[in-house]
């Protein structure tokens, strides 16, 4: 089986992580993670900050190549304002990784947290750890780049179950090929 | 005084209206309008519609060459979840906007009904009729073509009001160029 690079995304305005894996069958290399940061901007400058999430999610696609995307699924606030500008940011990731050709698979955060950790409920340090540990990193991921590593890691756990099922279903694989372990809207 | 080609774009997931005008002076010329629309897709794919909206707005900026682009800004849903999408969708247009260089004004619905009728509170029919006789259309516009060629002439309003206090107070013009008539986040 060849190797399949997978990029993951933790969308956000402030701070958008990225992570970057190669899966060969059960083996995962890390490849490369980061924060995209907006908050060199003035918070009103929201076209600026969305042209620095789109610019930065394109330049990793361009520079790593990934075959899959891997975006977390984000959640409403209890603040309408928050979704509204949180919305705008995944818009403009989401835009990033579609417009370059990308499929993209849509995770929620419990997913992420069960596929690494193997609990819907862990804590952010218990994925941190467990990413470092998965990866073999020589140090602690950042919040941010780990939850996005913990994308592509769910992604290629989520990917392969699926293969195993379209092995024996050929019809339904086709159907859950693009979103597959994602949500629906 | 040379004209200004201004695109304005009314965001939506399902439909995304825009409309294309060029000012010289107090003088509008209608050039463009219509509707993106993703509805051909089925509800769950939001990777499908967000590269349509993307895709559609890209496309529009590379066949008009607008100079300047008006965008609405757009209000928090009573449902959180519709409040997300939304924002995903405005997130998709704003990046197309801003990754080919153009500078984003933004205007609430009232500002854009001030502008056209005269007063904010107008009734959606009213903004068709009022876009239709301002720009010599041949017939009414669509409901989202009209709000997008509204934003468009409310752009030219508002940035010529403040032309007008920039040319007694340059440095101030200055701040106001990039978001002038926008409300900050």
């Amino acid at each position: 089986m060849p190797a399949t690079r997978i990029l993951g995304i933790d969308p956000g305005l402030r701070t958008t992580g990225f992570g970057v894996i190669e899966a060969e069958g059960a083996t995962l290399r890390y490849l490369a993670s980061g924060t995209i940061r907006t908050d060199s901007l003035p918070n009103g400058d929201l076209p600026g900050r969305i042209k620095l999430i789109f610019d930065g999610v394109s330049e990793i696609v361009a520079r790593y190549e990934p075959q899959q995307a891997a975006l977390e699924i984000v959640f409403v606030n209890v603040n309408p304002q928050s979704t509204l500008l949180l919305g705008q940011a995944r818009g403009a990731a989401l835009a990033a990784l579609v417009s370059r050709g990308l499929t993209v698979s849509e995770y929620t955060s419990a997913q992420l947290k069960k596929a690494v950790v193997g609990a819907g409920q862990a804590r952010k340090e218990q994925v941190q750890h467990m990413v470092m540990h998965l990866l073999k990193l020589p140090g602690l991921p950042g919040p941010d780049a780990a939850d996005a590593l913990g994308l592509a890691i769910a992604h290629v756990h989520v990917g392969s179950s699926q293969a195993a099922i379209a092995a024996v279903t050929p019809l339904q694989r086709r159907a859950h090929s693009q979103y597959r372990g994602g949500r629906s809207y």
